[in-house]
């Protein structure tokens, strides 16, 4: 068995892993950019909005007339017509007077403020009471003052949430251009493994892999591409590999449960023409048999067979890489993948690697605590259990009761 | 104007929504289920592991023949085979005998622990010495230590995530029970509202909200249906209200700016047989003309024309209807949607509704801080610019600075 003669720290690997680049972009309506990463910085063409609007359903009017306004002391103003939805008037409101507007409705010329309907009273059909002062600009959005022509309002690099598609409505703007979703090409391997549909023999055990994979690319914005399971020897695993990199953005591949099939794969990436092994191991339990290598600018990762080891290393490393080949913005945090937990009790860990300890998240009086699932690496039901990876840095030997660390959501 | 006849607190909406019903099911590949919700308990028919399993690569053998072993006095075992992966073997480990096994191997009939490579050494090709002292079932997973045949492994209810999948995987299940996807008719309304791929005339204004309610439907996985764009006279409405009634299982409809549309809904909705209106008016902001109504125990929800309102309150309340639609259990708190953070400075607020704050949210040593964006509800530049909507509770005046409250992520 070779050694971790290349093995890093999660620190070396993610600046390793900055080398890759996005991949190239497309247009697509706006509907389909839901979730994907803009490829273009979005300007906008128009003002928003595009006139004053009222935002409250009342009474424009020149703010200075109200000056004074009580309730025991109402102003009298003369109404001298009313905007209807959709349309523009050349009403004009002049010294005490006011025009009927509705949520949203223009303000005519002249005017300067709103007044809310609560806050008034007809005295007759032409002729209002009205209680209370209102400042200038009060209950008004201004022409440009959601959004200026010309303005930057998305930027290269952002993902696309509901109210960003909203905007871009908003502005008129019916197609954007967006990064390629990344293709990535899955690999089983070892002897042992079989396809769910079958019975595994003594010795042999289901292919969960594949599955838990495939998820978390489609969960990162990839498209997965399960190319099949191959076995243990060099040739089989180099067709296999020479196809997926081929066929996709990346190959990522989940050893057998022992660290020769890793080998083997590390042997086959260093017999192809353009390909460099950036790692091969990693200071992370569970999970130090991982394999990184670049393969003519495509990423190819190799993680250790044990289901659960696999599914820590992606959710480190395969997602980061995934979100650069999507062209997502490093500056642009996503909260709520990552929280804050305080540790329910104590929880041991060796100093020199990082540790990620399954957690059961609950809220108890406002605080969020995290409790330990201890258990052997290969079960997939503690992963099934938890809600979260705990992290406990490198250099800690554990987390005491009541200690706070990052929990990444899973 | 009609005034809000209805007005309820959110948690009186709540509690009316608790009404409605999960759709049927329907049975699709494991890897279509995920991120739905299971509408069947999931028993595992076998065990897992299905034979005894090393988690190291080593030598299996009998933990008491281990027993004083140390660096200085190691113990000397004979070996007497090896077990291929992927394959069973008749090899036994009789007393002070070794078994060379990989991880993921089976560990042979009278080995009851695996001592790892690390702390042994080869005498000769049949002779090993043994560093260490192993405890009985150490590095090995026993039969069913992961899951047990005839358990439940997953819920009625449960959201599937990638592990979800690997362990359906691992015993066998090649599909899944899980609920319909809800189908959500969206109709936006209001004389104002153009389509986007026009230029809007002065008093008109593109249509936002058809964007951000169908994003955030699919975000929970509905499917979003566009009906139209409704005008403000009840015939029309009406017409694409019982279109949308028949076609769909849930009828979203953004009213115009004004309080008028909603109205008019209410009154459609009215005259129809079958018809419940459950509240008109709800003390949240922004967001206080909402319409919630069962149509024949189909969800009607009419929502503000502001796309912020519009947008806060379906965070709120048409999501959650969404999730009981989906069959999602209630009792599975879905961390990561909801964080807690530190106001930045004082908000203000009003006592008597429940308010929302735009916040853009920084982690700052270790400390969530959310910076509150004011700005008037219909710039909907805000909400871009927003990472989450802060909840000032329906009693409290605002909050400090430095006060922590909880923060719906968007």
């Amino acid at each position: 068995m070779k050694g971790f003669f290349k093995v890093q720290t999660p620190d070396q690997l993610y600046r390793k892993i900055e080398r890759f680049k996005p991949l190239s972009s497309g247009k697509v309506s706006i509907e389909d950019s839901l979730h994907r990463v803009l490829s273009e910085d979005i300007l906008s063409p128009t003002n928003l909005p595009e006139f004053p609007r009222s935002t409250v359903d009342g009474f424009a009017l020149r703010a200075m007339d109200t000056y004074g306004a009580s309730e025991k002391n109402p102003v009298i103003l003369h109404l001298v017509g009313e905007i209807p939805m959709g349309q523009v008037s050349d009403i004009q409101a002049k010294e005490e007077e006011a025009v009927k507007v509705a949520t949203g409705g223009m303000v005519p010329k002249g005017a300067d403020a709103v007044e809310m309907v609560e806050y008034t009273e007809w005295v007759d059909s032409q002729t209002l009471h009205v209680f209370k002062t209102v400042s200038p600009l009060e209950n008004v959005i201004q022409v440009g003052e959601d959004v200026k022509a010309g303005e930057i309002v998305l930027r290269k690099g952002h993902w696309v949430r509901a109210q960003d598609l909203g905007l871009m409505a908003g502005i008129g703007k019916t197609d954007a251009h967006v990064y390629l979703r990344p293709r990535v090409g899955i690999i089983s391997s070892g002897d042992e493994i079989v396809p769910i549909e079958m019975t595994p023999q003594p010795g042999e055990v289901r292919d969960m892999n594949r599955y838990t994979i495939a998820s978390m690319v489609k969960e990162t914005g990839g498209i997965p591409l399960f190319l099949g399971i191959a076995r243990d020897r060099f040739n089989n695993l180099k067709e296999i590999i020479e196809l997926g990199l081929k066929e996709s953005d990346m190959v990522v591949i989940t050893g057998g449960s022992s660290v020769g099939t890793l080998d083997l794969a590390h042997d086959v990436i260093q017999s192809l023409p353009g390909a460099e092994i950036l790692a091969h191991g990693v200071s992370v339990r569970p999970g130090k048999p991982t394999l990184l290598a670049e393969v003519d600018g495509k990423p190819f990762l190799g993680l250790p067979g044990h289901p659960v080891s696999a599914m820590v290393i992606f959710h480190l490393f395969g997602k980061t890489i995934l979100n650069i080949l999507s062209g997502r913005s490093k500056e642009e945090v996503r909260f709520g993948k990552r929280l804050k937990a305080k540790a329910s009790r104590n929880i041991p860990s060796v100093s020199g690697r990082e540790d990620y300890v399954r957690v059961k998240l609950e809220e108890r009086e406002g605080v969020l605590l995290a409790h330990p699932i201890f258990g052997k690496s290969g079960a997939i039901s503690n992963m099934v259990n938890a809600d979260g990876l705990m992290r406990i840095a490198i250099n800690d030997e554990g987390l005491e009761e009541g200690e706070e660390a990052e929990v990444i959501l899973i």
